[in-house]
């Protein structure tokens, strides 16, 4: 073992603990280190024995142990573990020494603390990590920014541990790793990359509710037909596993996601991208819908009671199975268009908004591979940015143009299926509505701008006047002529 | 004049001018003051002339000219000013010394300001006021909440001056104003408020784009639609001011509304509502929904360049126009009890998250007059809730189950004419799929625990164990069978 370790890495769940096992299989010497050392202890000598890692009982010898500039890789519980075990490391570390917060920070949180280890002299680095446990240790899509004059020394170290996809010559080189931009814009692209993976698994669970509930296929024919879509331009890591999750079948035979509870979690990075674009001003629908689709999964008891009290319409398909199986398969393809269009509005407004450089093609590169939205779709975003990098909307770039239109008339027969069924379908239905709204040059919102103008004077522009010119009317007459400018009614 | 005023306010933009008028002519005496010494001036001599109302030079003869416990009252520019103001009014005020915010502000601030006023032995109110320009001179509604010791030093003022509906007997003397609760509470309340009224407007405007585009009627048609449906159970104050917009000609004799820019402006409570959803995890799904309908309208650049470079299908509606409309009313109707279940699921959430104690009776009757959203509706709203003060969802209470059950057959087909006609209705449409999730006892989240377990070791609940017992299953046979407590991807 080399005497000092390359890097040293923080907080041994599974995730630290694979990427540790990653790092080392690509030559590098690790230092382990946890709250409680007998975790540590655990680890050293279980999947870590015989290998070119190192357990450190203190902070101290932790530091210690790693070769100059440090470079040490946090994988703790977002949120004040971070700042606490910044606190624990600065009396340690010189500078120019390199922090990793390789957790699901909220980006504000790292754009805080970029610029206060900057003023200490330290490097900071907030890094999106996606790919699960598994993608930890054979290769995840790895998403830093932060403090720039670090990347050089992290660099190989990063790009060697990440996934990998084929170049033009289909060799699988291109590492899904590079450089996002400054300050908290790595975990800013990570959370839209996770709200994104909510809108993607959403779409895939509308799709199973209505072959389950609509067609009555079971869990078998389910099975088969992600299996057929993942050959399609649907292929994606989230595809390959749902077909694999209904093959599963529980010690009784039975399919095991049948029995699983109707109840799903969140743990803050949906609602963060949600949240963010209601802040920026961004459309971002189907994220959204796909968060507050949780929320309503969550509500299980008023669910069934409301199912007891209100009815719907009975379940009534005389159509063609096949058929509509694949206007579904069309309808999910156009919808995820949809949602990636958002996040990449979003990623733009907040580039503008924070003052970041981002390389979109390079973005879809980075979830090319590794993460939980990986898919052969991601290349198609990256030709599309490679060949037009200031691109305004991906649905102007020709493949999504041309695919969603010809996906539309398929998309809206299962969206009046779902609604004619009573089938909740939240996202393949709002994606529809939004992508209905943003070709519609005349939308109805001048109404809305003379009802805020007549109850609260805010002003309106008008289509025969150049914009930037703002009219009041006294529409009833009574009241004065004076604008608002403080009220928001 | 008395010698001293019963209230000071501070701010005179159009709704601080009218609340002082308003209060004048309930026989109150009020201290007028604004940054600049000119707008009093203007204001004394024009407006107020002759009226109990004195202008002050310097804050130090407006804290002066006041009776005390000295009732201070803030109409300025919600944020940073309402700070300053509170820090100059500090040193002059004594202990016992109301301050009231009136304005938008957002309810943590009010949170903060109850709590640093209450340090310095100063009561605050964060009170919510809306009703616009109009409803300030003539009653609007109030929200107050914060300190409550101070409630009966204002009520008279606030009560005096607010809106009134009927009471049993049909005579107008109940107060659209009572106190909501601790600390932000009004102004939550009033966020919360105006969130609905975002939903509110932007059913209007849905309905008005299906009326124009897909059944073609003209502005007088849609005018008439408006003017009828004032006098069903849509009956309310937006409606009402609708119909008169489409009533209302430009110079030359057309329609004004029809010449008005289609991007609308929004200010920040709508945004903050669905914010705190989000935060919550409450599914706001139609308030989101019209905030990000805004979101869209402002693209307008955007809108009209998709419009040229993706078409949509050809409009075609065959059905009987009149039973269309009715369709459609239906439709406004049960969106519309969707949006106020869900905005009254914020307020439980909230009250349980902060500890206040929300009189959801009495806060409909603060909205059933004055205020933007005033309607008959509140009515039924405030009859559910004094029936049945725990009432899970306003959707359980008979009259809305009864009334969303038989508008649905009408609501669905709005919606399938929408889809099929290429009309984008966001709230319209995602009212109705909250409708059928929440009435759906079994959802598909159970495939979306089975992806988080297989991909992030999220563990799951199953059917057929009790609740709170988790499981985690390995999948794939590889990667370890440890679950994760830290990660969320």
């Amino acid at each position: 073992m080399k005497d000092k370790s390359d890097i040293g890495l923080v907080g041994l769940a599974v995730m630290g603990e694979n990427l540790i096992l990653n790092m080392e299989s690509k030559g590098f010497t690790v230092t382990a280190f946890n709250r409680s050392y007998a975790k540590v202890e655990k680890f050293i000598n279980g999947r870590a024995q015989g290998k070119n890692i190192r357990g450190a009982a203190t902070i101290e010898a932790f530091v210690e142990s790693l070769a100059t500039p440090r470079k040490v890789m946090l994988m703790v519980k977002a949120g004040q573990a971070v700042d606490d075990f910044i606190e624990k490391l600065l009396p340690l570390l010189d500078k120019g020494d390199i922090i990793i917060d390789g957790g699901n920070s909220h980006f504000p949180d790292s754009n805080r603390r970029t610029e206060y280890l900057a003023s200490k002299g330290i490097h900071f680095i907030g890094s999106g990590v996606s790919g699960g446990e598994e993608g930890a240790l054979t290769g995840p899509s790895i998403m830093p920014g932060g403090a720039k004059a670090a990347w050089p020394f992290v660099k190989d170290i990063f790009q060697s541990i990440s996934a990998k996809v084929a170049n033009e010559q289909g060799e699988m080189v291109v590492p899904c790793c590079d450089w996002v931009g400054d300050a908290g814009a790595g975990h800013f692209v990570k959370m839209v990359h996770n709200g994104i993976e909510y809108g993607d698994m959403q779409l895939i669970c509308e799709a199973y509710q209505l072959m389950k509930v609509v067609l009555g296929l079971s869990s078998d024919d389910i099975q088969k037909v992600f299996a057929h879509w993942n050959t399609t331009e649907l292929d994606s890591y989230l595809i390959d596993i749902t077909k694999d999750i209904f093959a599963y079948k529980d010690e009784d035979g039975e399919v095991l996601v049948e029995k699983i509870l109707d109840t799903a979690g969140q743990k803050g990075t949906g609602k963060w991208t949600g949240v963010t674009a209601l802040d920026l001003g961004v459309p971002l629908t189907l994220i959204a819908d796909s968060v507050f689709a949780r929320c309503i999964s969550a509500k299980k008891d008023q669910r069934v009671q409301a199912s007891k009290l209100i009815s719907g319409p009975e379940i009534n398909f005389t159509g063609d199975k096949q058929a509509f199986i694949e206007d579904l398969r069309q309808a999910v393809l156009a919808a995820k268009i949809v949602s990636y269009a958002q996040g990449y509005m979003l990623m733009r407004e907040a580039a503008k908004e924070y003052g970041w450089d981002l390389n979109y093609g390079a973005i879809a590169l980075m979830w090319r591979g590794g993460c939980i939205i990986r898919s052969g779709f991601l290349g198609k975003i990256n030709e599309a940015y490679v060949r037009q990098p200031d691109l305004d909307n991906l649905l102007f770039a020709p493949y999504f143009k041309d695919t969603v239109s010809s996906a539309q008339q398929g998309w809206r027969n299962v969206v009046a299926v779902a609604v004619a069924n009573g089938i909740a379908i939240p996202c393949l239905s709002s994606a529809l509505t939004y992508f209905d709204g943003f070709r519609t040059a005349r939308l109805p919102a001048n109404l809305l701008q003379a009802q805020r103008d007549f109850f609260g004077a805010h002003t309106y522009e008008r289509l025969d006047r150049p914009r930037g010119e703002f009219f009041h009317t006294n529409w009833t007459g009574r009241g004065g002529d004076t604008a608002s400018t403080t009220y928001d009614v």
